[in-house]
Order: C-alpha cells, then structure tokens, then sequence
C-alpha cells in the first residue's frame, strides 16, 4: 500500500474507474460480489452499488452483467493501491511486456481471475474475468506507461527479461 | 433420439462412459449438477452417484470435482443417444474434422458447455467443460471414427467442406 | 522401401499424385526444383515436366509456381514409397493426430520443408511447403486413414502417446 | 522523407542499427543482398560489409548468416529515414499496438519481408525476416515509445482504434 500514500488526491491521473463483470447461470451471484469486493475499500462499501443488466450468452444461456463507473476521488486511488499492492510481479511484468493488449484509447485494460479474488488474490486472466478498466486523463501510450509505473500497476525496474528468443 | 433405437445393447462397442467436471468457488454445485443431468437418463437418475473430490486451483481456490463411470449399458446407450441427437451439425463436423485432438487413446473426449447444458444444449466448448469421455471396445483411430459415424457422434454424411483455404 | 515393395501396382489405392511448389523472387530455381527431385524416381524423371504459370504475392513481388499432376501409376508408387520410407516416425505420428487437418475432401496432403528436401530428407512444415496431395480412390476419412497405414504414410502401431495433458 | 531532415545527427537517440539476415539453401545471395540493399543509402554502399558466418538448421540444411552493426551517424539516420518513409500506416500502427513484442531491453526489433523489400516496399513480417534492431540510447519502454513517435517509426496520431472488441 506503501507506493500511492504520499500521492495527493487531486493528482492522481486517472479520470474514473470502471469495473465490470458477468454473474453466469451456475454461478452463485453472492460469492461473484463477494470476489470483487476484495477489490473494494471497506469504508465505502455502502456507496459502491452495482448496476445490473441482462445480457443472452451465445446458447441462450442467461448473464447477470454488473458494472459500476467509480469517480470518487477516495475510491480511485483506493482501488489502484489494493491493485498496485495485489499484483504479483511477474504479472507486471506481464502487463508491461503486452501492454499494447491492455491499452485502449487511454484506458488500461485490467482482467482479474474470479477465483483467485475470491482468495484474495489479485492474478491476470483472461477468461471470464473482473474486468477493471482504468481510464487515465492523457491518452498517449507513452504517458500511460509512465503513469503505470509511477502508480506501481507496471514493473518499475529494467524489467525486460523476455522469455521468447529472438531467432532473428 | 431414433438413430440409435435399433442397436442392440450388447452390440454398442462402447466399454464405458466417464463424466467429469469441476465446480469453482463461485459456483453453485446444485445448478452445475441440475445442468448435468440433461446429459442423463431420468429414470437412472437415481443411481447415478457422482464421487466428490477436492483439488487446489492454481491460486489455491478450492475447486471440487465431480466424477463417475458409467459401465451399466442402458445408461451407456441413453447418454450416447442424447448426445447423438443434441449436438448440432456444426460440432458434429468439427469433431470429425479435429479428431486428432478428441481422440486418445481408444476414447472419444466430448468437452460440452456448462452453462447451455443448463438450458438444455450440447455444444462443444473448451474452457471449464463438463467433459464425456467415450471409451470404445477398439482402440484403432480408423474404427473409432466408423463407430462414431454409426452413433451418430459425428457428422455422417461427406462432410468434408472446410473453412480455411490451402494457399499451398 | 520395403513396405510397399509387395504391392500390385493396380491395387494401389490412390487416383493420383498432385505436387505443387512455390519459387520466390529470392530463390534459384534451380536449387529449388533439385530439392523437389529427391521426391521422384531418377528413372523416371525425364517424363516428370512441371507446369509453370506467374503469380504476385502479397506486395507485388513474382512468385513461380510449378506444378504436376502425376498419375502413371509406377510413379505414383514410387513417390508414395519415398515418402513412406523417408518420413520420421515423429511426423506420421503427427500426421496422423492431426489428420484432420491434413485430409480434405478425398486427399492427404503433405507439406514438405523446402530446405530439409534439399538435403534429402523429408519432413513436414507449414510455411512454404513442397505441397504433395495424395488423392484417395475411397473419400471417408476412416478409410484414407486405413489406407495411409497399409501404405505406410501414418504411424501403423497404437501411436497415441500425446504430448498434451488432458485437464479436463 | 522528410521527417527527419531537420534532425540534427548528433542528436539522433539511437546508439547504433544491426541489421542480419539469414540466406537459405534453396535462395540466391545475391537477390537477398539486393533485397537489404533497399535500406541502405546509395552513396555509403562501399561501406557497408555484412559479415557472413555460418549455421546449420534444424535438418543439417546450411544457412548463411549475413549481419552487420551500423554506427555511422549518416547511415543509421539513412536507415531510419528510409524505414520512417516506406513502412506503411498499418504497419507502423501494429508496431506501436504490439510494442511490448517488438521492444527488448532497449532496443525496437522490425522484421522485414525478404521478397516485399526486393521490390522496394517495406512490410512487417513474422517467417524468414531481414532483422532490423534500433538500439536506442534510452531503454525505458516509455522513451523508446517516445522515440519512435519522434522517428515516425510508429503512428504520431492517437491510433488505438483497435479491431479486436473488449467483450469484458
């Protein structure tokens, strides 16, 4: 929690924070809701209420969506701390390595494995996952990459030890 | 249902059926196990016993397993035939088509999706699925392939209209 | 050699021989029909004449193909027999776990490497193959894999020993 | 070309180009050579003496390995211009899209088609490449992206207009 405590508040470079995912048919919705809120700052629980909607899977099958935009200052930087602290450093590494996959026009692209929050623990997936989506105020990659460091959510050391060779 | 009404049970050249899934921590095992059942004869329902094990996900999420063999013929035979009559052609070809990777070893693997066997529909996935697996009384790839013809497991017709081209 | 030297030639299960490479703007012909030859019987390679007709790649570059249809039935035998002979154990194992991919509408098609040719060894590749189509007289894919065995094309013992897990 | 005509050589942020290339057994030299000469800038030609070694692939076959290291401030900024102007709009939007796989501990990796280059266009590929590393003096992710930008090696304008959706 250490990296962000001396942030200020108004500086922080994100603009709002959304976090989305599915509640499938087998699924039981508590312990969905129960997973994410490791994410969640436990003094403002109350405030954080999901929207729900319904969504049909390709077989017809149901999907509860639920999602929320959080733009309260406090929450925001709550949020990114519980990630900046959560996530392992391979999955920084990871993150940083492809991070052309993550970035959208502006926004870091976050997926965390349900069952692994449940745990509490914070891992990258990308099958039906907690998807946080952070967007930041400057869009160019360059400047997203920078904020990521400085925020702890990419690695911050020389961090490229790539596993793959390059034959040529 | 009608393909198989004429086989002799002793004649299919099945040895048994295994059916195994898991069931995630977020999970409702009442409603994972309700979307089994369509798979299952209902009036062997009551004999069909799954074992129960416990195994550690990745990020030690408890994950419980669920499994049987079905040996007893009859079951064998209406297992076969709902899967004969409710998986669509699309899969039907796709399995024929990639065989190579359904088959090992003298069994068919089905891996069939969770969430719309819950609405009551067959269809091939490969995350997370509840898998079948075959085990034919022959072991060669060449007669695996006649059997699941004759079952209907596969598409039955020159099925052969692939989608991707050979530039070369 | 040996596996189809008891062979009559008029039972010999396939239509024909189509064999088909690509010379790139980069190649030498030459080198690369002499690559090609280590496929075909030296005696009777003065009737083996390909077909040469102009194609533009991607980016406009000049691409030669040659091409051959072969269906004299000694020369049919003898390609099928180098083939037979010249493959390794590892790739008919993997042609015939993958034959899905590697049979299209009556036809088992073999991709060669270029360079491993050159060198008079054969062994199978994706990216700019010598592309060899076998055309079969039966078209069930359980009867090409029959014959691919008889002929020594695929592994002809229980081979499926694979690599990959099956999780679930 | 003109992007980079104002550059002050002395300030140019790159430490030097590598430029290698592998000739296979079925290909001509001398064509290859051509092809890489497309890049390089007429009037330093006599300078530029790629270093030949030699391998063995994976089958025994020979392979000729061409490569050079360019120092000279002309030259590499002639080779940077050179890319800056031929790589098109798509390509230089996959690069930034993928950077993280294009970038290794400073340096930017760009691999060229063989045959494209031989008829004097420049586009990324994957198999057979002519492999141009810029080994930057900066070796933060964020600089190098920087760089690029500055080079007109990747797209100037907000380009993350990706084609693949977000499901979740």
């Amino acid at each position: 929690m250490k990296r962000l405590r001396g942030v200020n508040l108004a500086q922080i470079p994100i603009a709002y924070v959304d976090i989305r995912f599915f509640v499938h048919a087998t699924e039981n919705p508590k312990k969905v809701v129960e997973a994410v809120r490791r994410l969640l700052p436990a003094n403002h629980i109350d405030e954080i209420i999901f929207e729900r909607s319904n969504l049909k899977g390709h077989y017809g099958n149901p999907i509860t969506v639920f999602e929320i935009r959080i733009k309260k200052r406090e929450i925001v930087k709550a949020v990114v701390e519980t990630l900046s602290s959560g996530l392992g450093e391979l999955d920084k590494k990871a993150l940083l390595r492809e991070i052309g996959s993550h970035v959208e026009k502006g926004s870091l692209y976050v997926r965390l494995d349900k069952q692994a929050a449940l745990q509490g623990e914070f891992k990258l997936c990308s099958a039906d996952p907690v998807r946080v989506r952070i967007r930041f105020k400057k869009k160019k990659l360059e400047d997203i990459i920078k904020n990521c460091r400085e925020l702890g959510l990419v690695c911050v050391l020389q961090c490229f030890t790539q596993v793959f060779a390059f034959p040529l």
